[in-house]
């Protein structure tokens, strides 16, 4: 029977959504907020006016910038009557705390990953660590089989509580790699862009292989990873004689880390510096270059230290980064900012 | 003796902390947020280490945008461990409940008004009714005696429970100057800017003039009244034919019209058009012309609307607005969007 809550988006996503129409509908929730992923806000309107037809309840798009699990809009829309969330696109980090009851949708890729696969195996060294991240996750089985297949051993890694299942990957926790790092001899990502196996990359001397199935492109990333720290090693060098610091912490959620917020401020106060805090849902250089600070560290998403770090005119690091500057790490023992779960 | 905690800022404003000292010491607050507009934003970094200095309390900025008293972090940064919230620059809406103890410190101008007044007199008739905003509230009695020292007679309205002072106007609010409307043959705004005098000027048939501190101008807004109402019929009439609207829904706690939501979708669906509702906390058009929607409706700040008109490719409503566009409103009976209090 066809199932009449699937939603196919226009960007190669197929969602179903009958599970959330229950969970909506067993919970006669009158008011919901609907989160989306950056890749599928346009489908936002189309899909809360389906939702209200199957449902009843009045649908409400978050329409601020999403950009994970670690970012519920969650009791922030509950003085709008919100009782319930739907989130599209992420898996629940079962260490991050949800106040209202969350549907969270898979919103898996039609695309098929094999090819892609088939093109990194002469790159690959067995037995592999194999990591994804959830929009590739239902196909991880037939990834498994067909390496399998061509005689190469697999190692999923659970990871810690931050991850949601077996090889998952996120920009900030690569627990699921490390924990298989002893047992392989190469790693293999399945998915896009290269933020999440340059940082496998940099927890590992192993080899790490990007496989991309939207593009075919298959990627070792040795080249990234020297690159990368070239770049990382150049604004630690603009920030080593920064006298003040501003600490930045993100109100979101699963990115509010104030055990490190204040570790960082006794850190910078112990070396003679000065800092301030400054708190921020969404990062931007427009609300972060204005104030008086030589550098800034970020305690929130990594990506915004690494990402974006071309768009800040000001040295902008990540806490291991800033150990650094002050001397209290050294410049071998480089390290990526991780979240634990 | 000396204030010792006096502030002054790099742009002509004084700022005593010495109650928000004692309000933070008193309270025996461990962690406090401190929350800026945007013209003083940049003094939030030196604010910040004063107020840690002054009551060893941890002081973190709010770095997002703020714009008014309607936009109160106040329990957003509770998971932080913020206890209480110093708010510098708007004054409290009654109307507008805080969850943590919050203490507004003024932020007035050390700029004189007497002279922008004085060059405004010729186009006043009496009696007067007058308006300011805070910058300049701590002015507004010698305002008055110079006023009736040259014979014209003042007058202050209360307005409702969103304004703190009688004589306070704000972008989203003129209540005080419509109680006074039938006593006064003219209207004075001493203060920046020509939103707020505007908006009075399109609720009266009266003279509005404004008379700038800063720069010692005098503004006629009957000229600004006839080509903003150009302005907006042009957004008027670029939606009339829009079938799919977004009903745009503010999460700033003193900008959440749910009412206005609910009462502006039923419109749209009687009118045989549709509509999905978008929460956002800082608009911006990147965060809004995307959706696919033909023509927006704001119902949070009207500046958005208004002030923001240009930034916006598709056509951004205010309420009323949106009754002119579905016809239950005539275009002569055009009103500027007002929060009450």
């Amino acid at each position: 029977m066809e199932n009449a809550f699937l939603y196919r988006t226009g960007s190669q996503y197929e969602l179903d959504l009958s599970k959330a129409v229950h969970f909506v509908r067993e919970g006669a929730f009158k008011t919901i907020a609907l989160q989306l992923p950056e890749g599928l806000k346009t489908d936002g309107y189309n899909l809360a006016r389906k939702i209200e037809a199957w449902t009843g309840a009045t649908c409400i798009v978050s329409a601020d910038p999403c950009f994970g699990a670690c970012d519920l809009v969650d009791s922030d829309l509950s003085p709008m009557g919100v009782e319930a969330i739907i989130h599209i696109g992420h898996t629940r980090m079962p260490s991050v705390p949800t106040k209202l009851p969350t549907f969270f949708v898979p919103a898996p890729s039609t695309v098929d990953p094999l090819p892609a696969v088939e093109r990194a195996l002469p790159l690959l060294k067995g037995p592999v660590g194999l990591m994804t991240n959830p929009q590739h996750a239902p196909a991880i089985d037939a990834v498994i089989a067909f390496l399998e297949s061509k005689g190469v051993k697999v190692y999923l890694g659970r990871g810690d509580r931050r991850l949601t299942f077996a090889g998952q990957v996120l920009g900030c926790n690569f627990t699921s790699a490390q924990e298989v790092e002893g047992e392989v001899n190469s790693f293999l990502f399945v998915g896009s862009g290269v933020f999440h196996p340059l940082g496998v990359a940099m927890g590992s001397k192993k080899p790490v292989i990007a496989a991309n199935p939207f593009t075919g492109e298959v990627l070792d990333m040795a080249d990234y990873r020297d690159r990368f720290l070239r770049q990382r090693y150049a604004t630690i060098g603009r920030a080593l004689d920064a006298r003040t610091f501003g600490i930045l912490v993100g109100t979101k959620i699963g990115q509010m880390r104030m055990d490190e917020v204040r570790r960082t401020k006794k850190l910078i106060e112990s070396k003679g510096r000065e800092a301030a805090v400054f708190a921020l849902s969404n990062f931007d250089p427009s609300l972060v270059d204005i104030h008086p600070a030589d550098a800034f560290v970020c305690t929130a998403c990594p990506r915004i230290a690494i990402d974006d770090a071309l768009r800040y005119k000001k040295p902008m690091l990540t806490p291991p980064e800033l150990e650094i500057v002050l001397g209290v790490r050294a410049w071998e023992n480089y390290e990526f900012d991780q979240f634990y779960g």
